[in-house]
């Protein structure tokens, strides 16, 4: 069965979604102010759909915001774009909207399909399409499994709108993403359209849950002085995000950072802390989201296990746009379901997909 | 009354078009071969309208290719493409075409709404939006007289298709431009839908007869061993488009252009001839057209005021991304009409929205 969310409940979800993002999807806090404030304008509940509640014909729209990471903590949203992408679409498909789901389970686009749901007093689906932040819209597991992307809608805060019909679900990365950096860098998408019996099929189920159950997690431990870090890891384990392993500490050295193509693209390095003079350097890559985290060369871990960036102290999660030189910080791997690790799934985000060169192995191999 | 184009005017009007062009709207001879293909597999008539002859409540849609002229001849069309465009449009307005028209009296454009209007059946209007060819979307008289250009839609193809609405014109061509850009850097239209009554008061008419009249005169003059470039402007001389006048005779010495931001932009050096040891060199900017033209920093003739490259043996107009070093020139200027010299023309496409720095004035002054 489903369940509500409360505005107390928003501070974990933010927390854990931030996590899932590996880094990546922005961070939530700007989308969890949004459902707060439309909590409080609508006065409506924020009730969350299992998979299995959802009628097979019913007609389910998925909505986010897509941009670089960069970009979306300086141009902040209105709060009605996202909602205006999946109205237009539902003009275009001349059939209204059953309900709305995440199309990522990681930062700011867990909380995007919050706020639309409460707008058009719709429900929310508890599952996603990628199961935690990929960068490119063909990351999803509704592409992996046979699901058109178009018709999609983009729009803006100047009420611009474009709606894009593409001959494959790689054309319309291409050309919403052209439309997004015109658009100043972000942008809010409507997209993947289907019927619940093609949502159930192709989803990755429960992702907001367990994104409110890792910020929770975090949470519980700091108060009651737990290792953040191994009660995270005893958590994960009673869900299908298992098993975590610490794969490093230390001092962010170097961040090179760029915002280019509409992404925020870059390589940190963190310096081992207690490595004496002569301390190890862990290199990770990221394009939004961490994609590689090396040392010496040595791949130890890759997409689309996650790969998370937590501040040493309190477990709290650091995305791609915050990290800052002298920050403390613990490096975690989660290995990801099987439905992410499918030979199909890896062709479009296995580690080859990225430039890695590599074949995917789970790191604790 | 309109009038019919038959096979043997093509390379006529052909030439009258890159003539209009001012050195840009690409090289009519793809689109020529397009409308002679069209009128053999179609078996129909090419019929022109006068704007007078289109009833006011008709629906009217220019159809258009949009991009860089450099990829133009590189990424040749299907011939379906811009129909497409227009019958993606129809279907968002849920009303057929009456007829449609050149956005551009200028180079291919002055042909592809010909294919457009054979391959639909329908009727193609004598007049255009900008009494030439100039590089972007609002530089039209649609725009400048109060048109949405929007809703439009741009095509490839491998019917990709996205429909565009935008709260002004201005982030129409900044979205559209986007889209042609990642589709290749050639892409289809239909764009600025508008009714009889307006198509009327906002176009600039009878341009496709114009440029039919100015392709024959340039023939003429070679047939009867005339002079061509004489005989080109007292032809001038019995249309709106005049004064006419010989700006400079010269070899082109650099042409420097590149394919940039979805245009072909650059500027060609023509070096004078017969002018001794220290001859004069024209300078020439252009953006897809031909926009300026100095000596000594001194501007002998601007936009909106065609600046025409022309071989100086044949009079054969030289589209911009034709210009190659060696090449020996005639440089005419030709002064455009009223409806193009307005001050609300100006404040869209005179001197100073290129960067110029100086107000308009006309050349002969």
């Amino acid at each position: 069965m489903g369940f509500r969310i409360e505005i107390s409940d928003l501070p974990d979800l933010a927390r854990g979604a931030a996590f899932l993002g590996a880094g990546g999807g922005g961070n939530p806090y700007i989308g969890r102010l949004m459902v707060e404030r439309a909590i409080r304008e609508t006065g409506r509940t924020l009730d969350l759909l299992d998979l299995e509640e959802v009628p097979d014909d019913a007609l389910v729209i998925p909505t986010a915001m897509m941009g670089a990471p960069t970009c979306i903590v300086e141009k902040l949203p209105e709060g009605y774009e996202a909602v205006e992408s999946l109205r237009r679409l539902e003009r275009h498909l001349g059939k209204k909207a059953y309900a709305t789901m995440p199309i990522e389970a990681g930062g700011v686009n867990s909380m995007i399909p919050l706020v639309v749901a409460l707008r058009m007093g719709i429900p929310v689906i508890d599952g996603d399409g990628m199961g935690r932040a990929f960068p490119e819209l063909y990351h999803e597991t509704f592409h992996i499994y046979g699901v058109s992307g178009t018709p999609m809608v983009v729009s803006n805060d100047h009420h611009d709108q474009v709606l894009i019909e593409t001959h494959d679900n790689y054309m319309m990365e291409w050309i919403s993403r052209g439309t997004a950096i015109r658009m100043g860098g972000v942008a809010y998408i409507a997209e993947y359209p289907m019927d619940g019996a093609t949502a159930k099929r192709v989803s990755v189920s429960g992702t907001i849950g367990l994104g409110l159950r890792i910020g929770r997690a975090i949470r519980e431990a700091r108060v009651r002085h737990l290792d953040p870090f191994a009660h995270l890891i005893s958590e994960m384990a009673r869900t299908t995000y298992s098993p975590g392993k610490m794969l490093f500490t230390g001092k962010l050295v170097e961040v090179f950072r760029r915002t280019t193509d509409g992404f925020a693209k870059g390589t940190m390095r963190v310096s081992e802390l207690d490595g004496g003079d002569n301390p190890r350097i862990m290199k990770i890559d990221f394009q939004n989201e961490n994609l590689v985290a090396r040392i010496d060369g040595e791949i130890l871990a890759c997409v689309p296990d996650l790969i998370c960036v937590l501040d040493a102290e309190t477990a709290e999660p650091i995305t791609t746009e915050e990290l800052r030189y002298g920050q403390r910080v613990k490096i975690m791997a989660v290995a990801v379901p099987p439905i992410m690790k499918t030979p199909e799934a890896l062709a479009v985000w296995g580690p080859r997909t990225f430039g890695l060169g590599v074949d995917y192995r789970q790191f604790e191999d």
